[in-house]
């Protein structure tokens, strides 16, 4: 936990916070901080900042923080996320994952090759799925929570809804054999980008060809097969590395 | 699993081979092959090949196999890994990424920020973590094992024990802040490469002097910071991808 994440919500006016749970606990017994220590905190969707303890009471797991968030607030990342929904056991760990690497959007969709009990995941609820986007945040310092929404209807939402969170400077799909590589479709002035991860055992033809249509530009991620959750930390690593 | 290993020791001259386990379950339950089809198979840190069904027989969970190896064998991966040993849980997913991601050789290593108690992980013994290498590989489709060790003094393995394994054409080490990008390190000529990931909490201000007498250039990945294992995948990505 690099960066304890504070709900709007929890903070009152005086900016004088109680965490119990997870929070206290890592921050009694990892950081091992005591009274007069400064920690690195954030705002959920909002400002960074830095906080002080004031108290701190290891038998009832609990610590008392003074918060100062007087720093900006991050950026959104530049970067959406056209995901065919992935076997639940993937999506799990994807989400926290998608959190550390900094994605603004996520649109789970059904694909050819998606299993149809996937959908019925309880991963796919909020109040799951949140917990691990945070403690994504919490790992990579950042406090823009990604914003994750279910597509059942595969091109609707590639040609219709999707435009709703446009425009995108570069669309681009990650396909075995492909020549071109992420930085020759994103450079440093390139502005938002939509990427897609196909299933496992990867888009259809059909799927392939709407993409075509839709403006996305194949890139190629070398000759070996990734696990989803894999090939996303890669593609958003090249992404945001050729943008940077 | 797209590709099945096949061990040296499992194939008879006559390359007829009759495989239960995970690998009779995958193939009658997930592919669910029937005698005549043909499957992708590899011999481990040997050739590629093809491998008829002659038979599948669900409720023995037995299926047999006529191999035919006659693919080269894979290049083995000209990246080898300097890694701080993170904690049991971390490492034992990173063994399964790193196969996936391939690499030739994994130096696993002592830093002051690592916890003793993570050198007492039963993960660290080979027949535990063999067969997630293999899984690895069934995924990557290649047949390279990565080869791992253990190294308790970290400057005798920067400085004597590593010159065995050298030499390199780059070393690079992963810092935050830094402004040379892998790309700037790690060309398409560029033959063998050594990467170094740190500990949770990063190396020290010694050990990354250390580093840097060793001839090593510092490369930033930009302003998150990733779990060891999302830095390894995305540090193997931009290696891969800047020498492709």
């Amino acid at each position: 936990m690099n960066r304890i994440i504070i709900e709007p919500n929890e903070c009152e006016a005086g900016r004088k916070l109680v965490l119990s749970g997870h929070r206290a606990r890592h921050i009694l017994s990892v950081l091992k901080s005591v009274p007069g220590d400064t920690l690195k905190v954030g705002l959920l969707d909002g400002p960074l900042g830095s906080a002080r303890v004031d108290g701190a009471d290891s038998l009832a797991n609990s610590v008392t923080l003074s918060c100062h968030f007087d720093h900006e607030a991050p950026e959104r990342p530049k970067v959406d996320l056209f995901l065919a929904l992935p076997r639940p056991k993937v999506l799990k760990r994807l989400f926290m994952q998608l959190a550390v690497m900094g994605v603004d959007r996520v649109f789970l969709t059904r694909a050819a090759r998606v299993e149809r009990d996937y959908f019925g995941t309880h991963y796919l609820d909020e109040k799951h799925y949140r917990p691990l986007l945070i403690e994504g945040l919490e790992q990579a310092g950042d406090t823009c929570l990604p914003r994750v929404s279910l597509h059942c209807k595969f091109k609707q939402l590639l040609f219709d809804e999707i435009t709703e969170f446009g425009p995108y400077d570069a669309k681009v799909i990650a396909e075995p054999g492909a020549h071109l590589h992420v930085r020759d479709v994103v450079q440093s002035g390139t502005g938002r980008v939509l990427a897609a991860i196909g299933p496992e055992g990867g888009w259809n033809d059909f799927e392939l060809d709407q993409f075509h249509r839709a403006g996305f530009s194949c890139i190629g991620m070398g000759p070996r097969i990734l696990r989803s959750d894999m090939a996303c930390i890669s593609l958003l690593s090249l992404i945001q590395d050729a943008r940077d």
